[in-house]
């Protein structure tokens, strides 16, 4: 097996992302870092490439003369990761799925809801994978719950009861912290604080699980700090395609929690609670049974869930290698063709326009609407 | 200290709520039990109030009998607890109040606003207790989060999120099931399922703990199982009077949650969250510092919360004996004159204000309905 | 149902057990509190007594004038309580049972072994109960785990390992302290500390759960503050009469243990594991199985289990409602004359002997020595 | 900065330990894999080295080849990991340090004690570095608890109580299981079973954090299943060198226990406990304060745990990470020259020297012994 080549676009020195997606990429040893525009300053992210190992020509200054560097090339990257500032990850996927390569984008894909079925449409008709990072679908236990619900051990799914709430921007010292006030300034975070920047991953996470899509949602969102514009704690209440009432919680003043994304499925025969602070367990209870503490690495797991756990039942794995796992699926299909199963531009899209169904709701009391990008209705 | 008389309606023989009222009662020797009409059927009434040591001329067959006999005695009962059916509670506790009598009645404590403002009217005509047996704001623990909330611990309160949701109603056996069938048929339950039976526990702690009101809201309902006419899955979104942001959901269908009433509060300097299933501990998380766990007995709780206590830091203390501290408070107010903090007629009220608010917003898809009761506009 | 007629010895204003007896007997209204000798100073036991409720005639100035009072009465209290000092429990509850007194000592139930197994002789001679209050063994999850054992659905147990480590002395502040500094004087403590103070409860416990006894031990002790004689911190390793292994850990000095008494059994099929903290679920595995919650109140658990919960499942029962049961059982035997499943004086010696041995093996560095009593050897 | 070149010994196709030290070795991008002997047979050896990417002519046959052809290479690797059966430790670490290598050994580093002194003399005379593998001591909450004992945080540590107990060998299907069998067999895993097997991670955790070393222990050992010679269930109490009291318990009977090594330290002023299976958190109980959840990824951490952590608060980090920062560690040294915190040969005697003096001790009845390795007294 030779290593698939990788190159990143975002995550310079610094920056908290970057380090989760080389680990994710190299822990494995499924791709070489071997290309990157790292930095918004070209000097620095050539010279923070090179630092990390990359060859001085492939250590671009910007992801323009990335783009054309590697096109150039016979060796070119079989793979770029877009982790800049959100409002460019729109022009720079299109731009490398044009040229024909396959891109992994951070979320949120894109600002708005028609640049997100732009996206769409152009990775279809590029033929390439266009992934986002929704990294939570990749946890092993995240897989095995999806995996029951699709051999229908839980009945037709009733309710669903997502959250991500923690307490990181209680504080309330938007004034003189940039990197919590931007979040609720609409000039720089767009339409939505919290529910753009959390709250999607927990639906994302629903819909992935449950396999089935939000059809319409209402939204109530308070800016429960003062002089935030956009909301910092939202409720969406939502139903799905096949019926399935849904509950979405996400919040950035809720003191006391720490991570806070969990998630709550019910259905017919079967439930099950699953914490991404506790990310190697579900508690499952079956209906008329007492309730099971199921372990990541457990015999008889789904294929997915043991595929992508790395060590045996109890030996916790966590967050850095749940990114890991996303490259092993992206690996495992740009090795074999077959489909594997990572979250894709249709999924980056459905988020945004939920997002927007949201603030749209929000803003007329919560009344209901179409969640559904136009495209898929 | 002489015992105070106490009489019970109601909670006959293998009901649930009979023994608890017993034992909350009698367990610290401050009631002893003198009067009972426990059966609809007079004869099994009669005899079950003299197997559990009652007097054979306080043995009554039905409250209107023993409303007489009590009347006619200078030794009448001091307190009389109403655990009948719940469409039953309103002309007792009115007959009762009007007739002198001080009356914890099991929630709800009526079916209609209508009803509930008359309670409020004729408990403050009568001077007596007319208190409402939400127990889950006797716990030590509540107690406290209470205090420190009044004593701006927290800061201002921006987000209440309480959950009252369980799953011992996922099985859909309605059909078979009369225990379950009823909550579910308006002409047995009224005009609410789940929000009437268990979410008004919840929006009472709340509002408790907050020491604030419901002053509007928004509210989803599902009925999850076919066949089922009123909701098993409610949420419910609120504002209170101080504009705090209130999130419930409650639910019946929730499998793996077995009681599954817990609250979570989040001010600007603080968070706590509580759940029933362990009642002797709050996870309080200040601003800037570690999450830390409180202990019911631990030094320096507040007053309310050491009173309410019986055994040392970490025995624990449970459900029976949260009953009995509302009968320690109907006690001490009894005794003392000096007004004690147990809910009353204005917070039954309000429950059920809320719960008419809560089904005329679901079935307006969400609209925001005043929660308030007219009398309190 | 008339209710018995039940006394205290010792428990008076201030103490930390006598509220916890009373609430015991009172709380299911299977006892009247008819006598009590409640205070070492005769004239503030009186009024206590009195101010408790306890007619004046029967309110007694010492456990001697109590003894020849209810003697000389038709209407003897049916069952005694002895809740003094340590060092006086021998004496009174060996007088009470030679007058013919059914008796429930607290622990420790004698300070010598000798004593122990005299109390053993004058109880069985008598043909009356002598019980010992060891509590624990009364909650509702203890009793299934006991039964469970019993049906062999574990298999044979290979090993058995309880723990009662908490933090409660840990400040050392015992030259200032005088409630923590008699505990480990050999002048008023005895031979041993926290072995004889709460290690026994844990030793009890394992015997109590798996239906055998401790055969032969060996201990090692630490004194960990300075200036104490006696041990805070102690282990035992045991064998039973079976040949489970035992494991035995406890300490006052476990800073973050707040009870601390958790067990753990590990049989052939199945193991579990308890906490004193969380008394309502054990945790059991079954081989080749996942890890199950049971919990209190759930449908299935055995007679013992059920009959000694009040509430429904996930409604926690607590600490005060476990030496509740004690007196459910009392009750149960003295009404039918049946024999119920409360701690007897024969296990009151046994840990008795058990502490000795610990002691004699300890100065011995850890030499195995035989833990059972002589006479039963 | 150029990665380090890596060789592993051992850990072929199949192995659950090769995959966590090739993820482990990468997961930073600080080393290449660029040689290997894998596999105890040479060509499946060589084949799957070179399905990893390593190149042909460094795909070694065997070990002694392998020290062959890296010694006669200029670009020979940095550092060799052994990770074969665990009595070929001793040969392969020793002849790869006489050879200037630097190695890290998996645990056991060798199988008597006499062995272990020979490894820690050619380390030292090799100014090679020697590490062995106890990859708990490098979560970075472990590394916070040691540097909050260095630091003095907890004042004089009183007892420590580690545990390392699971239930994965409690089928008893040791005749039909191999890879079961040759843990309890004398010949081919030495003298102890789960004390060498599991309890040297508990102890060397112990004293890492205690920045202290067992100075004399007492054991009692069990072979619960029938038909095992070696134990399956210890007990260890011990004594450190600065006074501290010990005790540790390892079993692989313990059915409810997943993985089962947790730790718990009490001093003067404070204690905390820790677990493998919740690695990011650590209760932390301060004199006269609360119980306080630290979370691995908070602000004001040690160096050392911020160092080592690689994700924001509560993003759960795992096993292979901890693995991974043994590798940071070794990289850091070796790019550096200064010392870095990582177990050392002097460790992996020490482990020795405990295992066989528990062995001893259990012999004579848990007798006490001396813990130390000769060389040490």
């Amino acid at each position: 097996m030779t290593k698939l080549r990788w190159g990143m676009i975002g995550g310079g020195e610094g920056s908290q992302i970057g380090p989760a997606h080389r680990l994710g990429a190299q822990a494995d040893g499924l791709f070489s870092f071997a290309a990157g525009a790292l930095d918004a300053n070209p000097e620095k992210g050539r010279a923070y490439a090179q630092s990390l190992g990359i060859a001085k020509n492939r250590a671009y200054g910007d992801w323009q003369e990335m783009l054309a560097g590697e096109q150039a090339r016979d060796d070119r990257i079989d793979l770029v990761t877009v982790a800049t500032p959100n409002n460019s990850h729109f022009e720079i996927t299109k731009a490398f799925l044009e040229a024909g390569f396959n891109v992994l984008c951070e979320k949120p894909m894109t600002m708005t809801v028609e640049e997100g079925e732009e996206i769409v449409r152009v990775a279809r008709a590029s033929g390439k994978i266009c992934a986002v990072n929704y990294c939570y679908s990749a946890y092993p236990m995240v897989r095995q719950m999806k995996a029951m619900v699709a051999a229908g051990e839980l009945g037709r799914i009733r309710t669903v009861v997502a959250n991500f709430s923690h307490g990181h921007h209680a504080a309330g010292d938007d004034a003189e912290n940039p990197r919590v006030r931007w979040r609720y300034d609409p000039a720089q975070a767009g339409v939505s604080g919290q529910m753009a920047d959390c709250g999607i991953h927990a639906l994302h996470l629903a819909s992935f699980i449950l396999g089935d899509e939000v059809r319409e949602l209402s939204a109530d969102f308070a800016s429960t700090v003062a002089g935030r514009v956009l909301e910092d704690d939202a409720m969406v209440n939502f139903r799905t395609e096949r019926g399935t009432v849904g509950r979405l919680w996400t919040s950035t003043i809720a003191l006391g929690r720490q991570h806070g994304l969990d998630i709550q499925v019910f259905g017919e025969t079967g439930g099950f609670r699953w914490a991404s602070e506790q990310p190697n367990q579900v508690y499952y209870h079956r209906l008329g049974r007492r309730v099971e503490i199921m372990e990541k690495g457990e015999a008889g797991l789904s294929d997915e869930a043991s595929r992508l756990s790395r060590v045996a039942i109890a030996h916790p794995e966590g967050f850095p290698l749940a990114v890991a796992n996303i490259y092993v699926d992206l690996a495992a299909q740009l090795n074999s063709g077959a489909p594997a199963n990572f979250p894709t531009a249709e999924d980056g899209l459905r988020s945004m326009a939920a997002v927007h169904a949201s603030v749209a709701s929000a803003a007329e009391r919560g009344v209901w609407v179409d969640a559904r990008p136009p495209m898929f209705r």
